[in-house]
This record gives structure tokens, C-alpha cells and sequence, in this order.
């Protein structure tokens, strides 16, 4: 993810670092709202510049390696939004010009060379980070928004009417409840192994891993007497958990050295992952080998060899055990992800 | 470890490839033998020269975290050979002038600086690798040898009547299959951890590792029926097979890429590290703080940030079951290893 710095753009702005060498996040930049329910606090800062709701206006530019484009994408997938919100990927390496379109995967919209040509056509000042995901509106050519948690919420709630499924993230009961989590889930896990990864000092990697552990034995536990994070119900918070633990074992364990274990050794965290990577279209979300790619040979400042390591013999479509807890997926999912009788 | 390249001293010597990226370890130097038994080819080039044993008249230079090093530190733990032989350490991190002494770990011989010191006491033409272990001979003040397979054979065969302990770890009825056994898991296991680690293309790392992890897949399945790799009885081999396995986890898993499976997700492989772990006198010659450090300290082409990962929550020290198989370590080891009645 790069940065227009001094009319230079840099790659390095990614992974920087304050003075006591913690990873720093820079915030984003649009933040605008489709339709007019479930807006996030500071999103949407002009009401009247509200998006409608309409199939086929909206775009989402995403990475299958990056886990905050992951959640965009699986909810985009879980709902069944697909002819409703189209979708185009970016290569998985991202080397000095950041993320970029290819051959493989062209830009359908302006066949433009590199992500940044889509945030210049939305601003041409803009000088913030290139991220993915790009939640792109086709009518007005601009960026709606690149916040992953606004993307997800807004296509949970304003699409709704639209999405062939009938799975509904962020249910009445537990609104509150889900944006806890998100928050509690954020810094430790989401983030911690970034934190642990991009430390520039043993003080904040041996900060940012011991955290990252202590919340991982934490779920561990809460997953051993509830089937999803907000309790019975399938909520925006597993999404949100979902794309760390399913990238875990492949690349933050080794790459990012948070290696005490692996999320395959945790019995609830590792079931739990399966049973998610298991839901309908999900598993049509997870490119190993664009995560691997991505992670390895994007970061030369951690892996300088750049070599993409063979990766842990694990399987997500090995049977779970989460059958043994009350609730499950909605109807619409639970369905489809049954065995056939026959 | 370093080397005297045209008058300057060169660390990178140690991570030599060759053209097409394979990891490439240079030869040792000084292949002199103490006594006249079990002389390895092409060692002891001149028998005229041979060393005579006696207590006290050698010294090991080693360090805790190298693997070579550790053979020697291990048969001489074993054996009982701490009062005849003695030993030294240098620092665990090996920066730009190569293995070091240091205020906690002094030369107690000629205090001198570095261990390239000692090498150009023995030689002061000396231009090759600086490495550990070095055999040193006290009398004619000069290195005897520095190949580890050597000083592990001599700690054997040529001490063998000054040991406080009976254990005779290349057995006459074993030899062959012993010298076999070293071979056939140097280049996959002991080296293909480094050939995987240092490989400078992802064809060369794939190969590494690939055999590597077929290697141990084809000794996790010897280990099922048998108690050590010759078979009933403990050898050099388990000697040489264990320093690669007892870092795996917490420094070839991560460090090296070597992440297909860790050595404690082998259910033989693992509980044959424990017991030779938990024999007498080995615990001690393992020092995983010295071995982590060494690694993602030492090695800045590999980890730039020189962080340390936590490591795996792993416990050497956890019930083995080993004697469910035939045979076992010499009586002189298993009565000390015995756990108490009371």
C-alpha cells in the first residue's frame, strides 16, 4: 500500500513505525455511505452525498491476500451479493508501485495500470494511502469508501433487499455486542500480528505477540462453550476474526514471527475456523497461494530472499466439531453447507 | 563463521551459494586425530603426528547454539567426559568479525578476542572458516581438529577408557550402519535445514525443503518400530539426528521457512527428542536461548529486524514413550535417567 509523498509515491509508508518502534496504521480517506442505515460514527460526513442502493452501481476493487479486502469479499459472498456488487481483483504482489492491475487481473472499469490511477480518477489531489478494499461507484466514478469495516457493514445493511441469501450480519439483538467485538478483536489480533510483524523494536514485538496470544487463548476459551463470537448467531465480528485466522498458520506464524502456536493447535479456534472457511462461496474467497505470495514476496525489508515457503500441511475441508454447540448459520447457509443425505 | 578472504576477514563466506541458489558449506581444515582407533578417511593425514590421549591435555571451543558444535558437546555429556576434556563457550551472536569471546564467555586459554584468534595460533597462514567446534590441544597448542563428525568419533573411541560413564556410541557391531546413518541424514536433514534457510532461489529452497520433509517423514516411520535409528541401541547417529530436531521448532520452523510441520506434530520423531533431551548430562548442553539468539540475531540477510520471536510453547522436559519399543539408552544412562521410586 503506497503513499504519495512529496509527489513521490512510496511504498515504505506501509510499514512505519513510531519512535518506539510500534507499526503505526494510517487512517483512510473516503467515507462515504450507501443508503442511510447502520452509518458508522465520523463516516458519511455529508448526509445529503448518501449513495442509493442499486444493483449492479457498485464496484469492489479487492487483493485475495489482504484480510481487510477478505471481509468485503466474504460478506459480499456469505449474503450472496455477487450480481449485485460486482467484483475485480489486484495482483497479490505488491512491489514498488503498490497494489497493480495485470493481464491476469486487468481493471475492468478504465484498464488503468495501477490501483493508485483509481484513487487519483475519485481525487486527483489524493496523497493517502492505496489500500484495498475500493468500494467504487460506477455512477459517479468515485470511491464510496476504503474503510474495510464501513464496506462490510454497508453491504450487510443498505443491500440487504438485494442479496439472494437471507443472512443478516449484524442482527438487532446483538448490534451492540458485534461492534464491541470488532473493536476488542482489532488491536490484539487483527492488527497484532501487523504489530508483531512490522516491529521495529523486541520491546513492541514481544508487546504486540504477547497480546496477540493472550486474546488468542482468550476466543480459544469463548469458542469452547459458544459456537460464533456474539454467541449463537453468525455475526460481522467472525468475518472480522475469520480472515486473521484463516491467513495465521500460512504467513503470520512464520512471516510475521508469531510462532508460540499455530491456530491449528488451538482445538476451538482451528473447528471454528473450518466451519466458516466451510459456509457457501466462502472457500471461492481464500487464495492460499495469492496469501503466500502476497505476505512473502511483497515485504523484502522482512523476507529480503523473498522465497515463499512451503507452508503447513493443514486442511480447511477437513469435518469440524462445531455441530456439537447450539446455534449455527442462518437457514440460507446452514442449507447449502449440509452433507448430502445420499 | 567467518574467513580470511585476500587480507580481510569475511563473514558472508559463510552464506555462500552457487549459481543456481544452492546453499554451498565449505570444507573444515584441520583433520589431526587423538589416538589410533576409529580414524575416519581422510582424516589424520599423517599418522606420525597422531595425539596421544590424555586427561586434561584437550580443550572443545563450542558454541550452545550450533548444531556441529553441540555432537561434541553432547557425546562428551554422555560419556562423562566434563573432567577429562575440557570446554569453553563463545558468545551466541555472530556479527561482522565472526565468533567471539566476551566478559560472560571468555577464552580461559590465551583470552583472546575472537576464535579467529585461536585458529591463527594453530596456523598463522590460516585462511579458511572460522567455525565451532575446535578441538584444541593444550601441550602442542594447536588445533587438533574442527569437523564435528571427527571430534564426536575421537570424544568416543579415544576417551573411551577415561569416561565416567560406559556408554560406547558407535557399538562394534553397529559401525557400518552408523557411518550410513550419519551420511544418509547429513545433506536432507542436518544441511537441509541451511539449504532451505540460505537458498538464494525458490527452486533451490523447494528442493531443500521438499527433502527435508521427506526425510523426516521416512524416519517418523522408522521410529515407530524402533527405539533409535541403528535400531535398539543409542549411537552417534541419534547424536547427530538430535542436534538438528532439538532446534527445529524454534528456529529451522520459522527462521529457515522450514514450516511445512513442526518436530512436536510428529508423534515419534517428537517423543525420540524428549528422551534423548532427558537423558543425563544433555539437558544441560541444550540452550535454547543461546540457539535463538544465535539464529535470528546473526543471520541479518535472512531477518533483517534481528527480532526474536517468542518460539513454540514446547516442554523438553514432558513424559516421553519410548520404552514401549525394545532396547534402550546403556545402563550407565538409564539408571541415571530412571525416575526416582519415591
Amino acid at each position: 500500500m503506497n503513499m504519495l509523498v512529496d509527489g513521490e509515491w512510496r511504498v515504505d509508508a506501509y510499514e512505519s513505525t513510531t519512535d518506539d518502534g510500534e507499526f503505526d496504521r494510517q487512517e483512510t480517506a473516503f467515507r462515504g455511505w450507501v443508503g442511510g442505515d447502520g452509518v458508522r460514527e465520523g463516516a458519511n460526513p455529508d448526509p445529503d452525498s448518501a449513495f442509493s442502493v442499486e444493483p449492479g452501481r457498485y464496484h469492489l476493487y479487492i487483493c485475495r491476500a489482504c484480510p481487510w479486502a477478505h471481509r468485503a469479499a466474504m460478506t459480499r459472498a456469505l449474503k450472496g451479493l455477487e450480481d449485485v456488487v460486482s467484483l475485480s481483483l489486484v495482483e497479490p504482489v505488491r512491489i514498488d508501485d503498490g497494489w497493480e492491475f495485470s493481464e491476469e487481473y486487468p481493471d475492468p472499469l478504465f484498464d488503468e495500470p495501477y490501483l493508485r490511477d483509481i484513487y487519483t480518477r475519485a481525487d486527483p489531489e489524493f496523497t493517502g494511502r492505496v489500500t484495498v478494499p475500493v468500494l467504487w461507484d460506477k455512477q459517479e466514478e468515485t470511491i464510496v469508501n476504503n474503510e474495510s469495516r464501513e464496506i462490510m457493514r454497508m453491504l450487510n445493511v443498505a443491500f440487504d433487499d438485494l442479496a439472494e441469501r437471507d443472512v443478516d450480519l449484524w442482527p438487532g439483538e446483538h448490534r451492540q455486542e458485534v461492534e464491541r467485538l470488532i473493536d476488542e478483536i482489532y488491536e490484539p489480533i487483527n492488527n497484532g500480528v501487523y504489530r508483531a510483524g512490522f516491529a521495529g523494536s523486541q520491546a513492541a514485538y514481544d508487546r504486540a505477540v504477547n497480546e496477540l496470544f493472550d486474546a488468542l487463548d482468550e476466543y480459544e476459551e469463548l469458542l469452547g462453550d459458544q459456537r460464533y463470537l456474539a454467541g449463537d448467531v453468525l455475526t460481522e465480528a467472525d468475518v472480522a476474526m475469520f480472515v486473521t485466522l484463516v491467513r495465521f498458520d500460512h504467513v503470520y506464524h512464520t512471516h510475521f514471527k508469531c510462532n508460540r502456536r499455530a491456530i491449528h493447535e488451538y482445538p476451538n479456534l482451528w473447528n471454528y475456523t473450518k466451519e466458516l472457511s466451510q459456509l457457501p462461496g466462502v472457500a471461492e474467497t481464500v487464495n492460499v497461494q495469492h496469501i503466500v505470495e502476497h505476505y512473502y514476496r511483497s515485504h523484502g525489508d522482512v523476507n529480503p530472499s523473498r522465497l515463499v515457503p512451503t507452508g503447513p500441511e493443514i486442511d480447511f475441508t477437513e469435518p469440524h466439531d462445531r455441530a456439537r454447540l447450539p446455534g449455527g448459520p442462518p437457514a440460507d447457509l446452514a442449507d447449502a453447507a449440509a452433507p448430502a443425505d445420499d
